[in-house]
């Protein structure tokens, strides 16, 4: 694994490389895709040991570079993640193949039958942190989803990926498809990004799958289309209409089942008409469990000690024990809140009352709207999606947990009989 | 209508506002939306004297600024496109509403139902020729799929597309819907289009519909996605086992029922097997209709005095009565030469042969695929669209025709009765 002398001319190879391949990987059947995924699987369980020992030699030079324990944690390969890893491209492989489906046609007064056909959308380029399960993740659903794909893992976890990828190329060639439709990029050089990120030509969609900065810096560099969030500010409102029992266990499981992760509660909004009979009890679940409240003058009053919340607060994604609260006077209150300092990821209203919440999820506009549920249920797995390469807050092509068919496009087919326009 | 001295504060408060209106407009139902429709179209009958009048003013400019006829004959309003723009809105209005539908709900193991809504994408920007027309009927698409949406059009056309938004304001008032849902571009001053492309802020996706200097150039400056299509490199290919009857009509048809327009047949590729039975016959019609033929060596070896192709006719967009042959032997080298030279937007193949029909549609990777059907079928109200903002060649988002579901996006929508996350 040398790191290529000159990454521009090493990453253009590598963009070429993988549109050639892409037109190969369209047009593979469901079956040949699935063989791959399969063979994929088990190249992975038999290197296990290999793919432990590349690992750790990347844990190795990441633990010199004085990397953190959170971050070793999720670079460190182990016999059991390897198999969730195995396993997770089996699930993939029993996911219904997008490609190829052809929505219901219909005739028109020509006698032309039009209708569309799902399609892969070509090369898709892969940016994440050194997390190497993500490597085998993202290739499978690429590789499903019939595009090719460029993956660029953390520099620190460049051994692994080279390993890993390298089942996933036995499983490929197994069931007769190029080698090309996956590719990692095989250098730490963080030029490469650059590369990656200025190759129009070459790859259709960006996924960045990482930190807010690494996604500005898409934003800022990048001219090729990509599926992002760039933040998770999610509120739940508890509606004057909330059962109060639904509204404490779902505010409660929106902060606290996990804090780290972009679906998390950041701000409660309460109607100020049933704050005296929730708030304080939530804040009682709340100091127990080490949450931090930030309130407005109102939600104050109902809780002692409660510390006064700034305008930054409402905008904060805090991704730790740490909660905005505010009291409105309404439904209408609660949207405006959102719409000023959301971020268009996930929102949730509780309430029994069927207009208020119809109002809610037609107006609030994020990439999910729940209605008495957490928000931590805006996930592809918990959707049905079977997996997610990540989640969108764009509104073009693909919004909230992206799929498979997120992955896809449409075109438009038509069949005739010798029409002619007239 | 004074062009106003200061461009960019001008632009900035009409994207500000357009922010506002979006998201009134975005949450009115579908009669409130027709009845603003109805009214408008109401208001463009009644003042039809008035708007022949301001755009005969246009017209004057434009003929003293030396615009040739068919530049003049697209900027002229007559009784009869005014009737044509006010049966526009009216057609619209029949249309189905995309907006607030909600694709199947489906349960989850965790009791939560998840289903997808059509929600409007916000701001529209849309650039566009001298054609007043464009005015009306991009307006009524905006506003049915519950957009705001910046009016652009030609310089040579500002009073006319003043006096038609005159018409759309009356409506959305008379609807209770904000005016400024629909605004026009106000002033003839060039600088204006730049500085649309440059409010990444307050639009959310560009439709630029005019030529392919114009297309550029919004590739080239602005950051907001659009919806476009560059080129439209046509091709028909007549297979081995083509009904030739049919294929001669679809060949004919494709090239000359209109020249000048993006889904003509730009390059004509014919099975080597089929080519003595079609290609001499189609060589006399096209004769006769005045079509300059360039072909490869096989195609002139069938038809005497046809001109030979340069490498560069294979990429040509003629937009005129100029057509490139090619004979290719088989249906691999007619994908081969659509992939290297084609545009994505719409290619067609004449056969009677259900497999190769099957590969073509599958793998041709066009925006349109057609079997035995004319090209120029690649239209919205030719595929029931209703209607049509454009013609998409991206894969992102939308491709081939846009339509009102075209100008929309779908959010996740979850149904709780109190599912927490575990």
């Amino acid at each position: 694994m040398n790191a290529p002398a000159d990454i521009k001319s090493y990453m253009l190879k590598v963009g070429q490389r993988a549109r050639i391949a892409a037109r190969a990987i369209a047009r593979a059947d469901t079956e040949t895709k699935n063989r791959a995924l399969l063979a994929a699987a088990g190249a992975l369980r038999r290197d296990a040991k290999k793919l432990i020992s590349e690992n750790a030699a990347d844990v190795l030079s990441a633990r010199a570079g004085d990397k953190d324990a959170a971050f070793i944690d999720r670079l460190t390969l182990t016999d059991k993640t390897v198999e969730a890893m195995a396993r997770g491209l089996e699930q993939v492989a029993k996911l219904p193949d997008p490609v190829g489906q052809i929505s219901e046609l219909r005739q028109q007064p020509s006698g032309i039958r039009v209708g569309r056909m799902r399609v892969p959308l070509g090369v898709i380029g892969i940016i994440y942190e050194s997390r190497p399960n993500v490597t085998a993740d993202a290739a499978a659903l690429c590789l499903k989803s019939g595009n090719a794909c460029i993956l660029r893992g953390g520099s620190e976890s460049v051994r692994s990926n080279v390993a890993i990828v390298a089942c996933m190329h036995e499983g490929l060639k197994a069931a007769g498809l190029p080698e090309n439709a996956v590719q990692v990029v095989a250098t730490a050089d963080r030029a490469a990004v650059g590369q990656l990120l200025a190759m129009n030509e070459y790859v259709d969609i960006i996924v960045p799958r990482g930190g807010k900065d690494l996604i500005e810096r898409v934003m800022r560099e990048s001219r090729i289309p990509m599926i992002k969030h760039l933040d998770g500010v999610c509120h739940v409102y508890i509606d004057e209409g909330a059962d109060p029992d639904k509204a404490i266990l779902i505010a409660d499981n929106a902060k606290t089942q996990r804090y780290g992760v972009c679906n998390a509660m950041e701000t409660l909004l309460v109607n100020e008409k049933i704050a005296p009979r929730v708030l304080p009890q939530l804040a009682k679940i709340y100091a127990d469990k080490g949450v931090e409240l930030r309130g407005d003058e109102e939600a104050r009053k109902l809780v002692a000690g409660m510390k006064p919340a700034a305008e930054d607060d409402w905008y904060a994604e805090y991704l730790a024990p740490i909660l905005a609260v505010r009291v409105v006077k309404d439904l209408d209150a609660a949207m405006n809140h959102i719409a000023k300092y959301g971020s268009q990821h996930t929102d949730a209203i509780v309430t029994e009352n069927e207009t208020r919440a119809k109002r809610f999820l037609r107006e609030v506009d994020s990439s999910s709207v729940l209605v008495n549920a957490s928000t931590r249920f805006a996930d592809g797995f918990e959707y049905g999606l079977g997996a997610e390469v990540g989640i969108s807050t764009d509104k073009l092509h693909a919004r909230g947990p992206v799929g498979l068919e997120g992955l896809t496009s449409q075109k438009f087919v038509v069949f005739g009989s010798g029409q002619i326009r007239t």
